[in-house]
């Protein structure tokens, strides 16, 4: 235990040739473990099991990147145009990461979590969450991860969902997640859980804080962001207007594994 | 092809219902593709083989933290100690990402690029080696990625090396990584290559230029930055004075897989 | 009026050889009008008379630096040490500027505004303040802007009232200040108003809104950062271990105008 | 003068009840001395003439604002429509201050210093000047600080040299500006001295570093990025798509002191 005059930290401890997080050698976790499940492991303290590994890996690829749109990709390369290094450029889109980009997990998580608490007095998921849609309707409030601009019907948030299922992880969030589907429906309002939404309802039934949600959305877009200030210094002119909606994408075409 | 009124952008197409990365539906990666392998398609454009895809997860475990003393997690704690929100804290970790730290990646691996250059003349790995090994001292400079404060036989490179060579990918770059240290023992100096140095030959070896090696250390990293500000929001009291070496590990005790 | 299709911005003006800040031609500021009071005409939309103008240069010198202890200076100079450019190392001290650190103008002037609000219904502002300081202490709620780590006596404090009254800005904001000065000390708490609290009280009479008023502290504080990062640069090692109680002054002795 | 385990500074000294910068006390300077001059003190080691301290701050307030294309306007309202706070957002705007935007200062100053140079080998100064334009065609390089997208004769730049000579502070770098705006000119281009530029010329007479200059820009602009941050946070919707060109100024007409 620390003393009085140190600072504790329970994160990685570092001795000569070891670097241990979380208990656990790097060098054995490299190869044999996978990304995913070592973000489970230092954001949470242990490994889960393979299956939640993978369910942790596929959250983090769900949410990579998003095109040339997001305020974390425009903020990135504003500040690269300007001739600032990779890291304050990737830094910039990285501070974009708030309540209204990427908080969707973190405040669909925190809805979830008022159906779910309901439902655990012994009312039925449906009608707990017919319930919480019904109050925030009155308080004129908007439940977030539910509806998308562009996305209808996300193949990210079936495929993430279906992962959650063969990992056993599929729980009461997530069949919150459903009830307030159908409750919205129930209202008139077509508004499919996005892929926001999904991740929140896993990641709290992975007992994730809400606090740490989007930490999972920057581990995941920080990919993102370093390869649009890589093509922004590379193929674009210095200190040129960035239209945010006058893109073309002109990469490969659609292609399959 | 983008007209002359848009800007192109060749990382990710967004349409409804379908988000590609690079030609690849994101919904068909997700639990089916490493980790890794997609933040080599991100930045390279291309999926690598399942070995590489393995390497790269390696890569991106084995700097996913480095304890308290990195000035980005220092940077880190100290903006979050002030009451900023966790996107700021972590960006102000990425923005610490430059030339002192992390930096080695790149630097290690232009010099490795000269050795090979020399030797792709002909010339023995060895000697070309050592010929850059005399040009650096000749010079007074450091030859970066050679050599720890911390670490003198860091079982992550040892690692790394070994699991490029089982995905093919130890090439002409990780050769002259030895050659340089031989070189330098043969000058009566072991500093044998460190964990950024070992980084630097894989990712030259897999084509990956300089200037988007430290992104990959960003990518690594910023889970460790997410772990290092909850734990200071959490665990600490605002506005404490963080002396950097006054910190004492009380996580888990060391356990294997 | 801005069309449908426009956004507004109502601060700067630019055409062909104009510059016009909330109307006024930047040429015509420059020599004629003080720094202070353009800052109170980009924040507030007018310039002020001569004297406020002057309390407003006061008040941007008053926080312009306190050395090398606070949380932005360190995380500027952490920034810096890595070889981060001078753009990225200010902006992450400026990212420490939050609630805990210059947060205190922003929230001593809310418990003013309190104060002034009991004391608008007719209430004496002595009785007003000491009923909000029983509510606090009801509440376990400590009363940002009273007392200091270090100044008992803070000479800037001080100065920066006497320029109030000077300029006719010492109003109820700072009365409350007075009030709220006794009602401690009436409870047996010697805990006089520190800068910031000083800061919040004259510009709450000043009229800015709180939200703005930590912008005010940006402002000043960045002089003092460049200057850390400066120093930083060329005085110090790279990477060095940055022991934040560990400095020592060696500038000039004290001086006198 | 530090020992061996203290690092130095040598800014600002703290003691109880005092707060001196480079030797003042703070509260001595309030109200009595230009911010200005202060900005010189803390960066320069030395309060200026009163006259050089006028020209200071009229260079600070010269950069203040410029609308709402440059590209630290657009990233710090990008980053504040995504619910970050004034200080990341208002770190955003400081983080895109670099070579393109900016820069100029430092780099025409660095131009300027080459003709000086050459000059003072015994050569008339227009002769230096067409010198240096010829070496930077033939090398294809542009000279930085001459020519503007929107202004041809800015009435910032006219004014910042009258006070230069006011203040005795119209130089070798100063009149080196004049002899590269005649060798464009005998080269057939128009290219007037703009206001970056004639900061760097101004700022080099006074002795400033190359490196520092842009700073002195953070310092200017730092008020205009809190302006346009609590403009978007408090007009604006979150998450809009930020035009750069598609704003409209409805702020006050043209008006006089």
């Amino acid at each position: 235990m620390p003393d009085a005059k140190t600072w504790p930290t329970a994160i990685t401890k570092i001795d000569p040739n070891s670097v241990r997080v979380r208990g656990y050698d790097i060098a054995e976790l490299m190869g044999n473990v996978s990304f995913g499940a070592i973000v489970h492991l230092i954001l949470r303290g242990e490994l889960p099991s393979p299956e939640v590994g993978r369910l942790m890996d596929a959250m983090v690829v769900a949410a990579i990147d998003h095109g040339a749109t997001p305020p974390s990709a425009l903020a990135a390369r504003t500040v690269a145009s300007t001739g600032a290094p990779l890291s304050a450029s990737v830094a910039a889109g990285i501070a974009s990461i708030n309540r209204h980009h990427g908080g969707a997990i973190e405040n669909c998580a925190r809805t979830l979590a008022e159906v779910v608490e309901e439902a655990d007095t012994g009312e039925p998921m449906d009608d707990a969450a017919a319930e919480v849609v019904n109050r925030y309707r009155t308080q004129k409030r908007r439940i977030a991860g539910f509806g998308h601009r562009i996305h209808s019907a996300d193949p990210r948030t079936a495929r993430l969902f279906e992962l959650a299922r063969e990992a056993g992880a599929f729980g009461r969030h997530c069949e919150a997640a459903a009830g307030i589907e159908r409750a919205l429906a129930a209202a008139g309002k077509t508004l499919p859980i996005n892929v926001d939404g999904a991740m929140g309802a896993v990641l709290a039934d992975l007992d994730f804080e809400p606090e740490v949600m989007n930490g999972l959305f920057m581990i995941a877009r920080t990919s993102g962001l370093v390869a649009h200030v890589r093509e922004e210094q590379t193929r674009m002119k210095p200190m040129r207007r960035i239209e945010p909606s006058q893109f073309a994408y002109d990469g490969p075409p659609p292609r399959s594994l």
